[in-house]
């Protein structure tokens, strides 16, 4: 197989360059049309928006069910389906089936891809056995499976195109995000901050599977694929050995800053945005310096992968702050300036908006008031800690150090938010954001490196912050002001990814397993449906036969159902979700399912 | 726990007599309460009919999905959920789980139960690990577990009261059938006649789960509980041996005649009817003889066993048309004469009605008009082949032979309907059959019997009859005349239990998963709506808050959908349901999910 795919590539290097300026047209086109949903998040910018209106604030609390599907696959349901042409592609966890659904044809199945894998991948996934959605491109779809098999299908057969090798699960490595395609290169990050993967995204040649190039999150400079000079972080020239010189020898090798997150991309500027993850271990003792560049918001070309531009959120992490989440990108008004701006919420508890054009840090600012472990980020450009969180020794697990347990951390591990992707609306041009309300004790340990074992390192306990009894809101922030503008409580975490749409309406689902749509303005709850199971999928609309339709794929899992999915009971389990989320059992069961919903009437 | 049970039974079988009449009381009360479902049928008749009437053929067009819940289990989910109070009962194949949801509270799960069972009991089940459903008595719950523990738990919180072991799945035996409660027993049946069991009915005491009776369907009188004078077939005694002289040798040891169907209760004259299964082996030339009492309509006192009358169906069977489907108990006039009637559709797609005071055959006639293995039932009550079958011998797998195909017989072994439960209407007086429309290649094969082991001895080939490109039929039967009234045509077989309503609505689900209404008069339809899985659940509905819901479980499995449920690809394998119904993969996947309906607005 290798044999042959190599065969196929030789000397057609210039006939991929050619093809790849279609390939961009076409999805940026496609994306541009309402009707499909072309991209996970439905454009480049990430925004999760639709302009399609039929679904308005004031006919959504008719909305009813229009079809169902289950996939035949239990466990943690992340991410959504695509729509490109009268075709549905509906992807599943472990073992990552792909099916192809004919909209045209009462949703028939045209065809099913299911590979096989070695389960042994299952207890390498950290935080369940989840896959973040496949992506379009060039008449193929790609599908990242748990294995790190990158396969690209034909998107009308479903045959396998290539499959390229993006990692080595017995070292820790597992596919489980969504992959991206810019031009003529499919973008792929990869998960193993859990198992000292020394982690990267990586560009693969769309036509032949080819790796193109790899940035790891840390390491030399050639590695990470940064410029000494022409590199920034907060205007100013990284340096040379940016990432090493913050690694004690050579921790960098096993040194984690996973990408797993939702990318986007800016055509015009031609820039490719993620954030990096967690270092390894979780004990930050174990790690001093700032460990960079984990915890990090990176700008790329997608053409050669050189770093532009990065901006480290949380160096040194002593509390898992994961820095994957999307980068929302948005143009908008500032102070009476055009701004193109990047708007991230950070599992840290800080949403951050930042001039994407060269990292510039225009806010930072808690989008939960119960976030302790920083006083603020220091915005003061003139100050040594310039862009740095001021952290709060009470809740350093560093400074209260091995074995001791620090109490009430909020965030929890998990995050004011974590995936669970953020949506944009242009006409409110506010973010709607899915969030965790829980904190933590958190007590980390000496842990030894093993290749393909967790290199963990720290004993977590979660709760609801407190005084409070429910964990988790869906909150309207305003980027400009860094301002929740209203913010809506819900029992659980919403770790399902938001919609927001023309119609004035935003969607999102609940761990419960509802499907909730309020009002876009106000926060207001106009409609809810409690769907087979809880639900971590994001929301997506869609429009077929003149008709607007919202589908959301239920399943509870992910790292807050784990307890759930994986039939876990030990409180401290999952890394302390087990304990906080105990009481999801008593609403919701395991599944696997797609709800579509539409007005009534044909 | 065995020496709790007996030192709590010892000196309480007095006050065991006396709770009986209660339990039986608050059962026929409770079934009367059309806002209730409180036995897997509705009622003891087996009718599946409501007397509510909220929903009717004018709006049922109107209809939507009210809510829904995802039992966190694939493969095929057979039965429904019972209602109890504002309590939901929903079960699940195996492992078996059992979920009571509260209607009251946003159908939030009171409690789970989830048995531990050796998984070692998947293979000994021949198709697919369903399980039919749950009962309710004396507020408690019974569950007959794939590994034949009879489980009872208490209603309100799901503790284990009792349990009792009804079999051993070592030597073939396996628990799918719902059990019954009647006056202070609880009645069930077996599973395994494709292992050569010999199969039984027990009853158990309702409050301590001591065995009180079993009555086997083949073998030695005491052992089947048939009293030579006493018991009769056709209005004469069967006499003494009947069983065993129409076995060759200790054959009767591993003869089947299982009794998996739905058990139905006449209290007015104290019957309880269900039918015996198949013969073991499947090829007739290894065991000689009619193999009573396989294949048999059995009517038993449920105070001792005893049983009052029997029919026969398919004496010496050749093609697997195990008679256990379900006796539905009508009363009715027939030319100026008022008759309580049993009427029965055999999986030999004769469509059965007897009287059920005495057993006297009233009508037989084919409700599939291919039916092509025998010509008809001899209804001569002066021929020695009376109520016997008239074989066509192109179609007898016996005369035929060992490692012959036999090929063309309609039905196939699956039969004209296999466990799949039909609905009788009082109102319009007709029965509501989801039927199979398949025809079957057959080759018996000598085979060994070992405990344990398969004991199947024959290859099959399953498809439509000739002329034909669908696999199934929902039709409208009057029992009094044997016609077909009307009959709607579908892709693949109605594997889904009916539901007749006063609201002149019956409805049914498809194998793609659809759940169907249609006109209880014309077979008009008038609702579709397309559930997560394959439907192979029986449609019940129930009333709560003034409203009045449908409810059905989707979960493609059982015997029609084993390719799909165990991942079977082989066209002969499932006994010849892989190669039958392997479209149905363009259709619909696993699942396991209950899909509420009810009409818009409050």
């Amino acid at each position: 197989m290798r044999k042959v795919l190599l065969a196929t590539c030789l000397g057609a290097v210039a006939a991929f360059t050619a093809g790849a300026a279609t390939a961009n047209d076409e999805l940026i086109k496609l994306s541009q049309n309402p009707k499909e949903w072309v991209m996970p998040a439905g454009d480049y910018a990430n925004q999760r928006y639709s302009k399609l209106n039929q679904i308005t604030a004031a006919n959504v609390g008719k909305l009813q069910v229009a079809w169902t599907f289950s996939t035949g696959v239990l466990r943690g349901h992340e991410g959504g389906p695509l729509i490109v042409g009268n075709t549905m592609y509906v992807h599943t966890p472990f073992p990552n089936k792909v099916y192809a659904l004919d909209l045209a044809n009462e949703n028939k199945i045209i065809w099913k891809y299911e590979p096989t894998q070695d389960p042994n991948v299952i207890p390498v996934m950290c935080c369940d056995t989840v896959n973040r959605g496949v992506a379009y491109g060039d008449g193929k779809i790609f599908l990242h499976q748990a294995d790190t098999t990158l396969v690209a299908l034909d998107a009308k057969t479903g045959k396998v195109a290539w499959s390229a090798k993006n990692g080595d699960p017995s070292k820790g490595s597992t596919g489980t995000s969504a992959p991206l395609v810019v031009k003529d290169k499919v973008l792929v990050g990869i998960s193993g901050g859990e198992f000292g993967v020394q982690c990267h995204v990586t560009a693969y040649d769309l036509k032949s599977g080819k790796q193109v190039w790899r940035a790891f999150s840390e390491g030399p400079d050639d590695q990470i694929m940064v410029d000494a000079e022409k590199t920034t972080e907060l205007g100013k020239p990284v340096g040379k050995d940016s990432s090493i010189k913050t690694w004690q020898g050579d921790q960098w090798k096993i040194g984690g800053g996973c990408t797993w997150g939702w990318m986007s991309y800016d055509p015009a500027l031609n820039l490719v945005y993620y954030g990096s993850g967690n270092p390894s271990t979780w004990n930050p003792k174990q790690r001093p310096g700032d460990n960079k560049w984990s915890m990090t918001i990176w700008a790329r070309s997608p053409d050669d992968g050189k770093a532009r531009w990065v901006y480290q959120m949380t160096p040194h992490d002593e509390w898992d702050y994961d820095g994957i989440n999307e980068m929302i990108l948005a143009d908008v008004n500032i102070g009476g300036q055009a701004k193109k701006i990047l708007v991230h919420f950070d599992r840290n508890g800080f949403g951050y908006t930042l001039d994407r054009t060269n990292g510039e840090l225009l806010v930072a600012e808690k989008y939960d008031p119960k976030v302790n472990w920083a006083t603020k980020v220091d915005m003061d450009k003139s100050s040594k800690t310039y862009g740095r969180p001021l952290v709060v020794s009470q809740y350093s697990t560093d400074q209260n150090g091995e074995d001791k347990n620090t109490k009430g951390v909020c965030p929890a591990a998990l995050g004011s938010k974590d995936e669970q992707p953020a949506a944009y609306s242009p006409d409110t041009q506010l973010f709607y954001v899915p969030t965790n309300h829980v904190c933590m004790d958190y007590e980390p340990f000496k842990v030894s490196y093993t290749a393909g074992q967790p290199y963990v390192g720290a004993t977590l306990s979660m709760y609801p912050p407190p005084g409070d009894t429910h964990m988790g809101n869906f909150i309207a922030w305003d980027a400009k002001t860094g301002k929740i503008v209203w913010s809506d409580k819900e029992q659980f975490s919403v770790w399902s990814g938001a919609l927001a749409t023309a119609g004035n309406v935003v969607f999102y689902g609940t761990l419960e397993g509802y499907l909730k749509a309020v009002d876009a303005k106000t926060g207001k709850e106009l409609y809810k449906f409690k769907t087979p199971s809880g639900i971590i999928g994001s929301v997506m609309t869609y429009e077929h036969g003149g008709k607007q339709y919202v589908a959301v794929l239920s399943g509870v899992g992910g790292w807050a159902g784990i307890g759930l999915a994986a039939g876990l009971t030990n409180p401290t389990d999952g890394l302390g979700a087990v304990g906080g989320y105990a009481a999801l059992r008593n609403y919701t069961a395991l599944g696997g399912q797609l709800t579509v919903f539409a007005l009534p009437g044909s």
